[in-house]
């Protein structure tokens, strides 16, 4: 901010770098309504004016809690945007909220999410921050763990955050209004993820805060304790939910529709072929690192018919796949797809079965049960016989001992026409 | 508790002995329903069976937050109620609640309460202790200040307090469920104070908390913590709420219509004579040590017309003055009373005059403002001229100095009939 506060007129060179950046910046986000969008977009210019001219970069906060060993394609949206601020010369900053991660945010929830162990949080912590390298540049991070703030705080800090909020500001929030409504308890320490996260833009005296559209009240907490403390506010810079592999719920752990980005190849691959026609455009928009106009490209096509979806989801899974395990291993996952599916009539209609793997890489399954379970022999007894018989295969490779040693994305099949896909539950 | 959580049947001696207890713990207390009461008889007298046959006193806790530097009668109340605990042999805890204080209890407002500073607390705290040792005795009272547990507390600490409370529990309270309903702020951290309050129980393992009937959701709130950490909840003894002096609102210091049980005699004893008829009872039965029969005595006769109004509430400022002050000091402030007042109508008449004493037993102002101010004289000129002439007295000393020194309670005159009571502001 400039010390007298006024703003002084940029120079043509200036205002022309501040629009190219904004538009980089701005582009593909979401917010709730246009008074928003109106009010951080020009707070945003007036920001990265100073910066230019200043030379100072802005310092823009991400952050990610460690609820789950992995990172998804979800995550990957804002890092991505994070990215792009390293790029464009920011500071990029991200928070690992390991303290946060003790309440879980509730932002996403109609539910209650139940508390996180601290060996778990500490665990998924470190796999957590190498994944999200694979998007940043490590020697341009500023990683932090919030735990650093926030286990400093004792309840007389607590008491004094608390109290520049109003509980009607929280009981208004669509997720707990909406639990409120349908009569279920809301525990009070959820209203204490806002606070937390508020504390670390405050600490961390962002200039802008990332995230997805549902952390817009916890980005505003953060504007506002910064107000209180006569710092100046930080801008939101939001995202919209990547959906799940469902194409109806957002993408996340617990709900099962999500493509891990230290997955297999030919899971990913085989996921990305799951994803239903509709929402192959935001996959590609928000779920791949391809530009927005080869995406609009492929999307535009699909519109027009001249794309057959069967093949803009290819593109689609060759993308994820390539992106986070090279081009050779995109070839390969596309080959063996292909390969194992050539006979079927279309990959969508492969059912999938969740197997435990138990954080392994491969699993140990009594055949017979697994086919009698997943329905595609009518009793054990059946399906013994059908294993007796040599009936069975597994990734086109006949299999005739009770046991098999199963790996996510393997494809089983019984007889000519009776498929099965092995997921990780 | 018996270590088997069963009950057995008292002895004879042991039952009379719980009776005889639990009639005068239960005398005089007030529930919110029929089925609170029920229950919490029902507890105390589980207890009380333990504690007589187990010759184990029981832990009965009263907390004040020391927010003004005065007790009054309002706080007498729960006071008696704890000192008769420690007269039937059970342990009395008061706790000065200098951290609670902090943030102020919202259960008796119906607006937001400024959050006290730690300066204030602490003289505050040292005035409390003293004076409340005028009701328990000191050698059989622990005191704790509650800042000793609840400032070891972290944030991580807090979190897991209030995961054990759901915010509709707060929501639905009467004082917050008010200024929702009259779109008033409700911050945050007032959900804070049933938190610390339920804190203080747990880390007490209180058998009994004492408290007016506001603070039946603080009492509860302490009962749920206690039954998560799978101690024996607590049992709560509520008494009615004081009136002020004005006969309606509760008796506060932020309200100035209490007495204060550390004013001077012939303040106590105007402010008594100033209590309207309709709330004699209320002060006699819970505003004195009066036993029941004596008050119900008085109460009788005034209803049946045998005593008048007037009388009664010589009575009553009598009880209240040599309770405090003594019984000397009860005649001297009676017969001061009557001397001031022998030539006007009717005391309460007199209209009271708030004067500012910065804490201070006298001060010195000047004449003739006050006399403008209060309307004894039309104009400052004509208080000047007034005083000049010597028809202005105090307490029925002539002045005829531009400044005088006044007291609370001191009774200014000015010509025949114009009178004016001082009153503490």
């Amino acid at each position: 901010m400039s010390e007298t506060g006024e703003q002084e007129t940029p120079t043509p060179e200036v205002a022309a770098e501040v629009e190219r950046q904004a538009a980089a910046i701005l582009r593909g986000t979401q917010y709730g309504d246009e008074n928003t969008r109106a009010t951080m977009e020009r707070e945003l210019r007036a920001k990265l004016s100073e910066a230019v001219r200043d030379q100072r970069p802005l310092r823009a906060y991400l952050g990610v809690d460690p609820t789950s060993p992995d990172l998804h394609l979800g995550h990957c949206v804002s890092l991505r945007k994070l990215r792009l601020f390293q790029d464009l010369g920011h500071q990029a900053i991200l928070v690992i909220g390991d303290f946060t991660a003790l309440v879980g945010d509730p932002s996403d929830k109609n539910a209650l999410r139940p508390m996180n162990s601290a060996e778990q949080i500490a665990e998924n912590a470190g796999t957590y921050q190498e994944q999200a390298f694979k998007i940043l540049d490590p020697e341009r991070t500023e990683v932090r763990y919030n735990s650093e703030w926030l286990d400093a705080l004792n309840f007389r800090d607590v008491i004094e955050l608390a109290s520049n909020y109003t509980v009607q500001q929280f009981v208004e929030r669509d997720t707990f209004a909406t639990r409120i409504e349908a009569q279920q308890p809301v525990y009070l320490h959820e209203f204490m993820y806002g606070l937390m996260q508020a504390q670390d833009a405050l600490k961390l005296k962002t200039d802008i805060q990332l995230g997805g559209t549902d952390q817009t009240f916890n980005i505003m907490a953060g504007r506002t304790l910064q107000r209180v403390h006569e710092d100046p506010p930080q801008v939101a810079v939001l995202s919209p939910i990547l959906v799940g592999t469902d194409g109806s719920l957002r993408m996340s752990k617990s709900t099962g529709n999500y493509i891990g980005i230290d997955e297999p190849a030919n899971e990913q691959y085989g996921k990305a072929m799951s994803v239903p026609d509709s929402a192959i455009g935001e996959f590609l928009t928000l779920g791949t690192k391809l530009s927005a106009e080869e995406a609009d490209r492929i999307v535009d096509e699909l519109e027009k018919g001249t794309l057959h979806p069967l093949e803009a989801k290819k593109l689609l899974a060759r993308a994820i796949v390539s992106e986070w395990h090279g081009e050779t291993a995109a070839d390969e996952a596309a080959a063996y797809f292909e390969r194992v599916f050539a006979q079927r009539e279309a990959p969508e209609e492969i059912p999938v079965h969740a197997v435990a793997f138990a954080g392994e890489l491969e699993t140990e399954v009594a055949l017979a049960d697994l086919l009698a379970e997943a329905g595609l022999a009518a009793s054990k007894a059946e399906a013994k016989r059908l294993v007796g018989q040599g009936a069975v295969s597994i990734n086109d490779q006949k299999v005739e001992q009770p046991q098999a040693t199963l790996r996510p994305g393997d494809v089983l099949k019984v007889g000519r026409r009776r498929w099965l896909r092995i997921t990780a539950s």
